[in-house]
């Protein structure tokens, strides 16, 4: 294991990917823990360029960790625990942060190799939520999201975080305006179906098409009058009428289960 | 509308309530925003006694909030926006700080008051999480919850944030060990059901019995082997197998569905 010493003005460098506009400049971004490094070697969306080890964990674990890299050419880095505490983006650092690349990429490039479920968010400004649907959709095997123009950076530290490790399975792609999702949704043949707190279809009696986007709007606001209009349906957790909302992840993993039970079933009666 | 303004030792003393031992010690937590006012005016577990408002949120909504509290005597403060950046536990205060009246109450006071379905939650350690669980519950119409011993506090600031208003329509109760949930059980006649990340029943394919208390456990490490020993049946949320795991308010939420379309159902057939 070839471990080098942190310069400062890598140091430097790396504090400045908690900040989106350098976190897009640079397409890197950061990630913390070994549960997160293993889940980040799994995938291949975004390369673990660096892996940065305070040394204590380099003492105790360096040797699982060079391990599970392999012989790639992942460059290991070690700095103190106070160090670390400047580089990470959590009030108790593990003492493994992992610099990872990350682009934004554009809707079009989800042609010819779009799954039979795409997730588009509209205007999701909670980072933890993000995360949470990451997490959630990929427990039920969806893997495509497309995030529209105003969304939360997906590579946000809170994101990641909340995601536990499920960003690095996860594919996002970014649809720059309504249209392009229409466009899209059109072209490849995909039912539009929205989400709303309250009128929807119940999702109970929801018949999902073989191809749908799932469309879901903002903690507060939810989706937009124009979303609305381009929807083939609109669907609805039932509730007892006492609570005023659900929180957004929770509604939307509800939802993800329901159309994994009808998708389960079609399959075993297809 | 009477308003006094803020005394130093009142600003000290509100201050205090940040933590969970001046809480305990007060029985007094602290909710913010006029959307948490209504509700906690529309329950009667968690009475608001003071109401603080920052200058300009009185002048532009006192009229609406003097409305709200119509003839009750809850006695309301004024004070600058700078005092109230430090009473407020937000990073954006709204300007309306709600100090209310909550003690813990032992499971023993649930007896002959316990409906249908009872949430047991062990060693919850994420307060946002205990929120999200809160409002999930009551958007199924589910009101009670027992927490273990070693639970995050109900009144923390970011439960109560988290539970967007639904704490002040939610019952909680304190077991004081895992014998005092068995033996309500028992005498109570309630099936005991453990939710477990893998291998437990479908829930899909599980029949909820007509008195149910369900067991959540904690985030990382799940319900320990003693409770697990204790339930009658133990259910999973079934997944594609690519996550390592469900964020814990998401897959509670699912639960949450699944069992009040049960109900719903056997209320239709029966």
């Amino acid at each position: 294991m070839n471990i080098a010493p942190l310069s400062k003005n890598r140091i430097k460098e790396i504090r400045k990917l908690h900040l989106k506009k350098y976190r897009q400049k640079a397409n890197l971004f950061l990630a913390e823990g070994i549960n997160c490094l293993e889940e980040a070697l799994k995938g291949t969306m975004y390369p673990v360029r660096e892996i940065i080890l305070s040394e204590d964990v380099l003492k105790k674990k360096g040797g699982h960790i060079s391990d599970l890299i392999a012989s790639s050419d992942i460059q290991i880095y070690s700095c103190s625990r106070h160090v670390m505490g400047e580089l990470s983006t959590e009030e108790n650092p593990q003492g493994v942060l992992l610099v990872c690349g990350g682009t934004c990429v554009s809707i079009e490039e989800l042609r010819n190799r779009a799954s039979d479920t795409i997730i588009y968010l509209h205007e999701i400004s909670d980072p933890g939520n993000l995360g949470t649907l990451f997490r959630s959709a990929l427990w039920f095997g969806f893997h495509q999201f497309v995030l529209g123009p105003d969304c939360v950076d997906q590579f946000n530290s809170k994101t990641v975080r909340a995601s536990a490790g499920a960003l690095f399975r996860i594919e996002v792609y970014r649809s720059a305006d309504i249209n392009s999702l229409y466009r899209f949704a059109g072209d490849e043949e995909y039912s539009l179906t929205a989400a709303v707190p309250l009128k929807g279809t119940e999702i109970g009696k929801w018949r999902p098409k073989k191809k749908e986007i799932l469309m879901l709007g903002q903690e507060t606001h939810g989706l937009s009058p124009d979303l609305l209009k381009m929807a083939d349906c609109c669907i609805s957790v039932p509730g007892s009428g006492e609570a005023e909302s659900l929180n957004l992840a929770s509604s939307a993993s509800i939802i993800f289960y329901v159309l994994s039970c009808f998708r389960r079933n079609r399959e075993k009666s297809g």
